[in-house]
């Protein structure tokens, strides 16, 4: 028997990203992201939704350009607390002495330390209300060599990203692998 | 040390979701959808693009309505199958044996087995390339009262949804407990 819950932005599961910006005096800053979805495939385009009163916001407007960092396990109380904080009044990467890279092709910098990085151009900007929803084209995807297999594949158990579950506000890993898509359908 | 792996369509994890609509004849049919991704909180709304060419596609521009579908593990081949036929040509409910329940809020069905559904309108259009976006308003979530703690707090591991991998194509279930969200970052 379903029971109405409400409307509210509940979906599982949800991707916990960490946004990399360029402020306006050129400090890096980070912020935690979990409204974030893969949205297009050619061009390769992601979306990530900022609330506008972020420190996040009016630098992904200036620079037109953010990164999306995924955080393995190891990393997510930083990941956590990069959206505690505020970037308009602590350097978030002295505090967690976590390393901004300055990323070629876009104006934004990445986290060295975490394993898998698309670097994007703001192409959209769609005011949806408390949030502002921000489309980037995937100008390339960086991983750390050791969580690729076959040099350009992710594995998902050696990248070990972090689930976030809205509504009751936990963090999970990446569970038991269920089987290959676009295949297990068949058997149908 | 970071290695280019191309401009791609690349995020760990994204959720895989079943997206129900109405066609033109009043069938209803379901397509299998992981560029998915909540996009603002207040009002509620989620995004899901879809490639021209699929027939899901007109019929949410025409009944401006769809449903997000979550499904459990146990349905891991059906929600597969679902993006391997087209709803043109295949009844997807009547070849699955699932059952398609006509939404009280918006014009498009759901699927009564899936734990977790939310019913959106149509509020933006997007088009980005090879994928349309659609961002829908949640008009309302509804969950297998089974699923829930605390009456209206969905459980992940009761709930047991899927996580897509890109690239790699695999699915795989939610793992372990690491932490609560606003909380773990007081820790830095």
């Amino acid at each position: 028997m379903k029971k109405s819950i409400g409307a509210d932005a509940v979906l599982y599961p949800t991707p916990l990203t960490v946004v990399g910006t360029y402020d306006a005096m050129g400090k890096p800053n980070v912020i935690t992201a979990a409204w974030v979805g893969l949205c297009c495939s050619n061009p390769p385009c992601v979306a990530v939704s900022l609330r506008k009163a972020r420190h996040s916001y009016a630098s992904i407007v200036e620079r037109k350009a953010f990164t999306v960092n995924v955080p393995s396990e190891r990393y997510v109380k930083e990941a956590d607390y990069f959206g505690l904080v505020s970037g308009g009044n602590v350097d978030k990467f002295a505090a967690t002495g976590l390393t901004a890279v300055r990323s070629e092709l876009v104006e934004a910098p990445y986290v060295l330390e975490f394993p898998l990085v698309l670097e994007c151009k703001l192409v959209h900007s769609i005011d949806l209300g408390v949030h502002t929803q921000f489309i980037g084209q995937i100008m390339d995807v960086k991983a750390d060599e050791e969580v690729l297999t076959d040099g350009s594949v992710p594995d998902i158990y050696k990248l070990q990203p972090i689930v976030f579950a809205p509504r009751c506000h936990t963090y999970h890993g990446v569970g038991k692998y269920l089987g290959q898509a676009f295949s297990l359908g068949k058997q149908v």
